[in-house]
């Protein structure tokens, strides 16, 4: 088990990422991670930032989880090593929600991840070069396996408390159904169970399309030039889930049917003659390639559709029984991609087997991104559950 | 002005397709047909096909307008030529809701298309090579345009209803704001007044998958060996649509979280291990890149970007105040791609204008396609619109 604050080799996916905030813990040097699919992981990095103190009996840390192409990075600015500033900067700080005046909040980046965690574009042990297409696939399971070596290291032995959306939210229900006793309540947001067929099919058409595009290689483009990898398969992928995030409404009123003012004025008429929101989709597109890798887009994905608390649980009420933690359950109206309806279900779920449960549905027109975008309507009942989870778990 | 019950080559996609139950009309043979592009076509092929008889003052024609990957073949089994049975067979024939023993019913492919009408795939009339990337944007009014031809040429003066689901209904307005004197009633089912900015993303997704495909080589790919053609672009631009076409709560009850037939048991941990749902969208993809030629894929997709009563006609309400004609619309609950308010939209803004205008609401879980799959509940509307217009037709 190694500490440090340097960006080892194996955390950075990108010659010349800066740590910027991040630290890096190490676990199974020795031995070997193992993962729900039968494979192991060695030298297992975790990149992770953390805000605030931790008090003498360890009882205010917060775990934030962080959704697909999110990382540790949830709170501050950008700067060097942090392409972008914190993905709840308006929710996680002193004074604020997850007030890290009085909380220890923790977040790492997942594994399979891109942004210093252990991923496919890590060196593999034993050559050194990127795993590439060797990197196993990982599940919703094997990260929390993996942020539970963080918290050993950390000294918490006990969450106050696990908050997260969409990805981040499967995380808090797999913490809550694995490690009972360890987690103090959970915060899950805009997320689901089990991911359905649907939410299934999203994930398959990206994962195609990164396949179709020849830069991908069979995922080991690492020795490509740079910027050679597969962008424009990686850029779809992301446009399909771009638009699953937003809405109908507010794709009608910023966009409309709006021509790109990079469009020949007067050429309404060309095949790829762009409106508005196909320069949008295409700015994301873009991005997105720039910030993310590939691998790590598929890894992440593959695991959101693997995800299923009831998997080898029995059912999904024996799986769901196994929840102690008070919970406040986040839905959106508007989010088409993980509805509402799944947010009350897990709800009704857990009242049904007498967890203090309570569910909160945002009133946005925003969609699934609503978590991150009307952090607003999160701020009184995430205060509350959080001052609850202080007072029971100290 | 020539007439052809042959197939002529450049009506044929694909070599070796049967003309089965198709006419071919062919019209701009000296002069040219001008589109909203400002570009022309010359000799310009409509298969189309007719079921019932005339009556003496052709007051009995209905036309019917297809959707996406539809084509003429409405009714009527598969067989040489037709490779799927009618995309309409339960709601058109001799007693069915469109009763073609009281109505002469005309179904023709939209141009653009690759069932016998002039597409991308047809020869360029200078060289005889198929237009390829030099085959024009086409617009719903130019599809139009050229039943208009084809109603002239059938001595259809007014057509007594034209109906059509999702871009058919697109055509079924553009034909009332266009000809309002030459339709007797319109059916529009499933469809919009103006593409709206999301439905334009789910297009441009699909159309950008088409052109990462390195095998549609810019668009000009006919002279490839066969079947070499962007068939793995062409499929994911399909699974995207057909995730839009259905419905969450459908595809949960029918593919769960079920892991294909063709996973190795056991293995559910492979990246590339299909879920139900995933072999179920290959399906769908495989099937429409045998059947359906890609760039006529991208053309008609661009035309329903491109769909807009309002273009050039100063607003909406100005576009829609043209229609005169007694409009039934129909509206399905759970359409994700073309949503219930679009319909009722179009019925209010109707009826706003003096429109003797009727909206009734398909209740059926199964998202966009419940056009195609619930005729059970088209019947009773549908027929009593028919008759009160083949009343006021006569």
């Amino acid at each position: 088990m190694t500490v440090s604050n340097e960006l080892p080799a194996s955390g950075a996916w990108r010659p010349g990422d800066e740590p910027g905030r991040r630290q890096f813990f190490t676990f199974a040097t020795d031995r070997r991670f193992a993962l729900d699919s039968g494979a192991t992981l060695s030298d297992v990095v975790i990149a992770y930032e953390t805000w605030g103190r931790l008090d003498a009996d360890a009882s205010n840390a917060v775990l934030l989880c962080h959704a697909w192409t999110g990382d540790s990075h949830a709170a501050g600015p950008a700067g060097r090593g942090h392409s972008q500033p914190g993905w709840w900067d308006d929710t996680v700080g002193p004074g604020l929600p997850i007030d890290t005046d009085k909380y220890f909040v923790v977040c790492a980046n997942v594994l399979g991840g891109c942004q210093g965690s252990t991923g496919p574009a890590s060196p593999h042990p034993i050559d050194g070069r990127p795993y590439g297409s060797r990197f196993p696939v990982v599940t919703i399971r094997d990260m929390v396996r993996a942020q539970v070596r963080l918290a050993d290291h950390l000294g918490i032995e006990r969450w106050m408390s696990v908050v997260g959306g969409s990805m981040g939210g499967m995380q808090a229900l797999e913490w809550a159904v694995m490690y009972p006793r360890r987690v103090g309540s959970i915060v899950p947001i805009a997320t689901c169970m089990q991911a359905t067929a649907q939410q299934i099919a999203w994930g398959a058409i990206g994962r195609r399309a990164i396949g179709l595009d020849p830069k991908w290689r069979g995922g080991d483009y690492y020795d490509a030039a740079a910027g050679d990898g597969p962008t424009e398969g990686l850029a779809i992928a992301r446009m399909v889930a771009q638009v699953t995030f937003r809405s109908d409404n507010v794709f009608t009123d910023r966009f409309g049917r709006d021509l790109s003012d990079k469009a020949t004025i007067g050429d309404t008429f060309g095949m790829w003659q762009q409106f508005e929101v196909e320069r949008y989709l295409e700015h994301h597109g873009h991005k997105i390639a720039v910030r993310f890798d590939a691998n790590s887009y598929l890894a992440i994905g593959k695991a959101m559709d693997l995800h299923d608390v009831a998997r080898g649980r029995g059912s999904l009420e024996r799986a769901m029984a196994r929840v102690a933690a008070p919970t406040l359950t986040v839905g959106i109206w508007s989010d088409m991609l993980y509805p509402s309806y799944q947010q009350r279900q897990l709800h009704e779920i857990l009242l049904a087997s007498g967890v203090d449960s309570r569910y909160v549905e945002i009133d946005s027109p925003h969609g699934h991104d609503a978590f991150l975008i009307n952090g607003d309507q999160l701020a009184e009942p995430l205060e509350k559950m959080l001052a609850q989870a202080s007072k029971s778990n100290s």
